[in-house]
């Protein structure tokens, strides 16, 4: 596995296809640099690419899952959009690049075939709200806390927050938190639907998280992945549109190894098994 | 009223217009057979098109709602896209259409006009659930409990859950759910805002929806029939689209009949009568 | 400030930025007249152009925020519609664009470039979830009730429920109340996610909204406008629009002196100070 | 093959796969009547399901290809609408389903997965403008002409004109004839994309449309029905959107023996012959 | 009729319900300056509102239709979005709002429910192309020339050119045009569809056109004015939304006056007689 | 510059920002290899940041354009999707990521700042069309002739003919060119809008083209970008979301060093010059 400036890719047990994403940077409480937007779509196209992963789980080193954008990123990225030219037009054109490039890196949660969770303690702030917004599903310790704190730095959130929340907890609780940028505990992330489910403590988090994570390993993953490309593809069409979709989707992959061994394992009691993705 | 292998519709009350329509294959746990995609929609039609009816119920006989696709259905949908020819892609065609059909007999619970109300009890499993989610209100009883279990057979969804779950549970539930097939209880269903109230027993949830099926029956026919309409498209159209759109609805039908006897009878303090529809 | 029939503005303390916009026929109940849906425009544009003002509060004077249009508006829509001319095309005509003109009254909310809150106390009714489902965020006394009533007037609500609940509350709520025309309270209101928050009395309500109206008054008034228009473009484009929208929005208004502010405040642990929009 | 009141199936090579579909009430210059609206999208829907079928050209008998919607149904409907009650709001509801199995019917060939050709000859007006352009490809002969005659008699075309030919011709011409129902001729339909081709005579037009028809027939199945259903669904999603279903379209009907067939017959210079869909 | 001081309305013949909107700038090429913006959409409205109109020709006075933005209003809103303010935040706020404000006083064509035909002689350059695309139809006569030119000036066009262009002369002429800024003639204006005819000089245009409106004028305003709206709805929503649009649309406003009317004069082989609207 | 295997880029004099991109395997007819997906997204993503390139045209050396895809890949394909795993639906997965990314290579053209003009001579088939129809503009010389030939190989065309060529030529003539197949010349593709304008030999398409695109590359890269990246988000969104885009993107980039030089330029009737971008 390639090394990593600000991740670490974890495999806790070699017998099992659930690796670890680990945002490692505890002494900046994890703060995404520009570094991460570099590295952290790489990271997950190779976990996608490696047909010995099933399932990903995100978390944070340290004790916070992640502070948001690095201070120092911003303003290298405001440095750098007027840098060395006068002209406002260039400059934005400049920002705008930089920014979609910033968003490309979080929308890779998406790119990835394979379920992503996140596994939230702490601090999950700023950025740290985009990036969990993209995954799959999301679960926290009871120390967690969130604030989409943007509006605070007088900034509009750019990375995926206002585009991907509505969805998860509703339009009204999105303006509404973004407006406040009131910082809110993982019981009322619960609440909200933003987290599916709020673990005691981190440990509790981690090895909950990762019995669901095997979980959802142990199942087809021909039929994981067409779930997850199916509900995303769901949040943008009409239904019209996503049943015909879905129809074309299955007219390719539903008759599979694993419909067969799906359905002798539940006739003989046994659990089935699935091949490698 | 004719009569069906796998549904009986029921009138319990000859001075009311609220039907029953029940899945009735109790033995088989009312799992949908091949021939249950032929008969609902049909039923429906028939039950759309009969002035004597304002309201539909949907409910299971026997110990529980529905157990889902019917296994032989699916194998005979297998063996069917396969038999006699060995090309992939026609067998890939026939299958998509095969599936195309059996979404068609799922939707007409939108294409009728009147309204449809799920009452849950027992088992609401995998087809179940894509049934359920076209419905236009859903009621349980506390022994209820849901799975969205496709995945568990190595199975996409493939008849509307994905696409109509999102916009009830939001996109992030529906994501979960669906990824670890979990069962759930009738109280998680409430929570989730997939079932609008939660009942003590069976007897209590059929007591309870056929008093809320009477209310709605009680209601001018043309605004209830107005109103699944516009909220139907709603789901689909932009907020603008959407005020066109009804402001055009209304140019053609808010002066009516049921308008006037609405306000003269709440001017009169005494309850409105509606012609058929 | 203009003086209006149906409303108030009022600026309760001659500091702060956060103004009272107040639906003022107590008398009525403040129903919704043929006036407001003049005025309330003309008082929320003057309001947004006004850079003494940061965030707009609405209310209703005395005991009910707003029992729904008003019967006399809807006769005298009716006798309009009729008027002077039996051509049915020609009154359908008129009656659509009528309809259009009171929903345009509605959506001046979401044209209002300033967060605008509502205050919610006593009843809620027809018309009056139709204006607070345009708003940005809403609470409400616990005294506070609420009912999608159109139905029972044997009407398709047509100035915005029920093309704006569904994001707010989910598809199937909106479904459920629209149909059954049931009344809820507060406390269901806020489980349902159509308030944020439900405090005990109304001065418990005024004091609580204006001090969040104020702390959201504090932030920079670029950023809290432009997360305004970046959620609501969100609402009807998909997510990777979105997301190369508030990219280019961004590489316009990212680089600003409420950027340095808040940065230089935070650094030196001191209250930003943002000029006026 | 059954048999119709307004129409008629032909078949003139017995060895042939292209089936001809006659509107035949050349005594009433095939104008649409209530009879065809419920029995044209059964004949297609016939000619779709039969494996003989690959291609459909759609004719007039007679001197014209189509004179419109038949007068006396238009009386009807309106009569109808109208019948027994006098409530506008039931009786805008009772038209509105009316038009809508109306459209139904005509958007019936777009349903039909084969390719359906319309060959028209004298005079194609208002109904039989919508009609047209629903097909797939259009051919006239030099006597041919056109108008969209709707707003000549006070209506607004609600066939499908106004929704398809923007797509065809471009949204201003399509506002252009609209808007002043101008009679245009076979040449200026070529001109403006309408029509592929325009043909000398009636009988050029016969043979020459039946030759092309041959040769499409000639082809995949697979490939040819692929190709319509795919480019339909082009015509409302975005290129993004429609990319992704063409992917997985082929993931499933790529690979098969028609591929096999037609790169060996390419490779040995014979034409290909494949099985029937 | 108000007067204007940069729009002349004329109503040629006191019988005509046939009214020219002139761009009267003449000394300045109709250059279209900060005061245009401001008395267009005024004057549209008012026409629109105004019984006695049935149809608007938009036209030029002098020797030409019209020469763009005139360059002392670009320079003024660039000022004005920096006066005073440094900052970049809200100079670009600002400016953003003034586009959005010249957007508005063209679409203003399109909100207008009857038609607007543009008649262009000599110059259509840059805003001139913006003003005639939002134009119902189009007719121009032999000398009149058009360019795309806002590239030439380091301007993306911005008022709506880059949206309509494409739906009316395709997206890959848009494109080519809008890249080079090359000027064309009417010729070529109508082999792209961009005119529906030329005309062989200014005089033969008024002329023409005029009897072209007066064509128009003559029909069912409801008819007119309802093809218009549904033709603009057709352009944003699917083939089925506009089919249910225009169904809905048909229920309100298809059984009038006009209706009658047109069949009866058709009948008797008279002209018919329409109401105002 | 990088070396290709089936591309050359070639800057034909050294003073312009003209770079030409050749398909470079004349042996072949230039047919789109395995290599050719790879490295032509590379090609034009270091065409696109290298700031010397302004304008980029694609032609092919040797006799033709493009024969299509090179049938060896297709087999490639074919034998890579069903090797070593005989599970049709890990075998469709497969190929469907496959198809994907064949089609992100041609997406790369619009991915790309810069205007890329294809410049055709000779043989433009299958693949061939799917190519240019993604580029900005196009143009060929008089012995240029095209094929969609797709589905003479039984094959549904799935690298973005079917998605983008209804936006050139119209709905209706990619339905006919698409089911027949037929080759098409220069002359006729003038005439459906895909080819801008046909050079009477190979030269002169070079010479003219190469003469076009400095015209272009002498304009503001700023509004060269901003006009090409507009017009493509236009394609897809609503008239009103378009216009909400331009706005803010002119928000951000109008006023630039680029627009004073053009204003100045244009005073002083001088030759504008502008930086790189």
């Amino acid at each position: 596995m390639e090394s990593y400036k600000t991740l670490e890719i974890v495999r806790k047990n070699p017998d099992s296809s659930v690796f670890h994403l680990i945002l490692n940077r505890p002494a900046h409480l994890n703060a995404l640099s520009l570094d991460f937007f570099v590295e952290f779509p790489k990271a997950l196209s190779s976990l996608d690419q490696n047909p010995d992963v099933s399932v990903i789980i995100i978390s944070g080193a340290g004790k916070h899952f992640c502070s948001g954008i690095d201070l120092s990123s911003l303003s290298s990225i405001k440095a750098q959009s007027s840098s060395g030219n006068s002209d406002r037009g260039r400059s934005s054109e400049l920002l705008r690049r930089k920014i979609k490039s910033m968003q490309a890196a979080i929308t890779a949660v998406e790119l990835c075939r394979k379920p992503v969770i996140a596994a939230i303690h702490g601090a999950c702030i700023g950025g740290g709200v985009d990036l969990v917004t993209a995954c799959d599903i999301r679960y926290c310790s009871e120390d967690a806390f969130f604030s989409i704190k943007e509006v605070d730095l007088a900034i509009v959130a750019d990375l995926g927050t206002l585009q991907r929340l509505p969805s998860i907890v509703g339009y009204a609780n999105a303006m509404e938190y973004s407006l406040t940028a009131r910082r809110f505990s993982g019981g009322e992330a619960k609440e909200l639907g933003l987290v599916s489910r709020v673990f005691g403590s981190k440990s509790d988090l981690d090895n909950g998280v990762t019995m669901i994570a095997e979980g959802i390993a142990a199942k087809s993953p021909l039929a994981v992945t067409g779930t997850k490309a199916v509900l995303l593809r769901s949040r943008e069409v009409s239904v019209e549109q996503g049943l015909d979709y879905v129809a074309t989707w299955n007219s390719a992959m539903l008759i599979s190894d694993d419909l067969n061994e799906a359905v002798s394992a539940q006739m003989k009691k046994r659990k089935p098994r699935f091949a490698k993705l």
